[in-house]
């Protein structure tokens, strides 16, 4: 099977997840800087989650870099990220137009968690079907990152409920850790190239 | 005629019907969980036909993959199926809105009939291009997953009146069988390779 | 330079606009047949609209894959060709929801005019570079579809406001001569594979 | 890294952009000349907009057509353009829909600054990664217009405030500077072949 279509279609997706975002942006009727004061929690909230569809991208592109084959089990593990990371538009508007509230950061912080789950799932079916030795295996070695950001979404979650900042304080964390773009594969695949 | 680009246009029609049907969640208003509950119908027809559009995808790519050459008649059949996905978004909002009201679930059903026999056609045209012999041919064999599933949307066209939740078993049954992904072709072409 | 992406981002903007005017197709909020019956004139002229895209989609595929060296004079003729395009789903939407009022019918068919010239001009800076003997330029031969269409938009304006049903009758009749694929190139190209 | 896929994912979100811009046009209720009349501000920054996007998607096509190698680094500079012209959208239906009021027009301004910006240092990014012999540094050279727009943006800024003619004024010289397409590349491209 080709995996060329899988990361088109993935490709499609996610520019469509990261742009439609903006649509929550409601143009405003008021032609005042005050009306864009109002935004502002709507447009931190589209910053975070913009950053956040990039890593992914990022990572995505990365992963898929070092995957030969793509099996029926890969399709649909990719299928549930994406399914996760499409209601990345409505709780990133949801958070932003109730200016940080409680529950609809807790509920950011869920899909995030879910997002980060399925994500380790579709990791799990590629180094399945390559088996242990396989670059993407050994590029990922412990994957500390992988592991900490589930354990960061899952506290932001509670904590949402004692102050947003703790919780959106453990998103900006999160992202900044990722932000650095995954050298551990580009490594490995430039020392095969050595070789 | 490049059968690339017809996959690559189909790809961004289906990557953008998956995405824009995630628009009809709105964001609420309220900050509570009481208003994600009222989202719950939405959300979850917006599973079940981001569940359907996956599985489209993946047996599209499948049954393009098995085939070469692209005639102008495949091109038009290939238009006509996505038409009635990019209806999906309409009738899953519909059905979602309504709390999976009688009539929206009886669109529900004619809409994936109506997709379904788009499918069989586009399927057709393949297979008569290629000739009976042809690998898309004998992948599908006697087809009756292809046969069953028509059948069972038109069962669930008059029985959304009757009770919605037979209908929406039948849909969410077809889907079951369809998320098995087609190893018919799968292993046929695997069987060529060995030759 | 590469016609490839040239390609890809036509068929994205193609895509998306292809699937956002389904936007225009608003969920209603009764659960009745009658809530549908409000929207046929929608529906009706976005099946229109989307056969002519798939029309546009289809010549522009043909024509491109007659074309190997893309010039910067061929780009924006391209984007002039998909601005034109870009307004679809607003005329569409126009025209659905006042029932077909003249105004809005005969706008549509200024948008339908404005398209099929900038198809043409299109058409015009492709021949210029490639030159008169090009494969493209004899496949077109003499155009008479391409030179009897703009006519008959042109006709269509006025007459919106004489009788409606002149002017989509117009449209229909348009599209039934394009929905033959333009199997002029097909049989150019396959001559020349016989050489 | 391969460059293809991050093309792909530029041109799908730039399509997508250019595309939601015209879901700004919102269909009036009225069947009247005078209802698009009112349309027209809102029109005509979508053809602004339409036309600088048009320039960036050119100016990114050649700018990557002269790149080999993608490192993190050109990923992210390349995704933080991608936020700036996001916003493309949002502002040009803020200045549209309140007839050209100099606050909206100053923050239009500062977009387009800002992406002018997010260009230069994705510019860099890539000249650096390639070293200053490359065809890309020698086909830039003093890069007269890379360095004049940005200053006309930030004029316009405050001069919304004197007179939204200035600025917009400024935004369509500096358009038709860049609408010739940058031949400078295509000429150091074409002088290598013929080498």
């Amino acid at each position: 099977m080709n995996k060329n279509r899988l990361e088109a279609f993935s490709d499609g997706v996610l520019a469509i997840i990261i742009t439609i975002m903006v649509l929550e942006l409601k143009v405003p009727h008021e032609a005042s800087l005050d009306a864009l004061k109002t935004l502002l929690p709507v447009f931190l909230s589209y910053v975070l989650s913009f950053i956040y569809l990039g890593i992914y991208w990022n990572n995505h592109h990365h992963m898929f870099h070092a995957t030969k084959h793509v099996t029926g089990g890969i399709l649909w593990a990719n299928l549930h990220l994406l399914f996760w990371l499409s209601l990345f538009p409505f709780t990133t508007g949801w958070m932003g137009e109730n200016h940080l509230a409680p529950t609809p950061t807790a509920v950011y912080g869920f899909v995030l968690l879910m997002a980060a789950i399925a994500y380790y799932i579709l990791q799990r079916a590629i180094i399945a079907q390559q088996g242990r030795d396989s670059l993407l295996a050994k590029a990922i070695g412990r994957d500390w990152k992988g592991k900490l950001s589930p354990v960061c979404y899952l506290a932001a979650i509670p904590l949402a409920f004692v102050s947003v900042w703790i919780s959106n304080g453990l998103f900006i964390f999160v992202a900044f850790l990722w932000l650095v773009p995954d050298r551990r594969i580009e490594r490995v695949l430039s020392e095969r190239e050595k070789e």
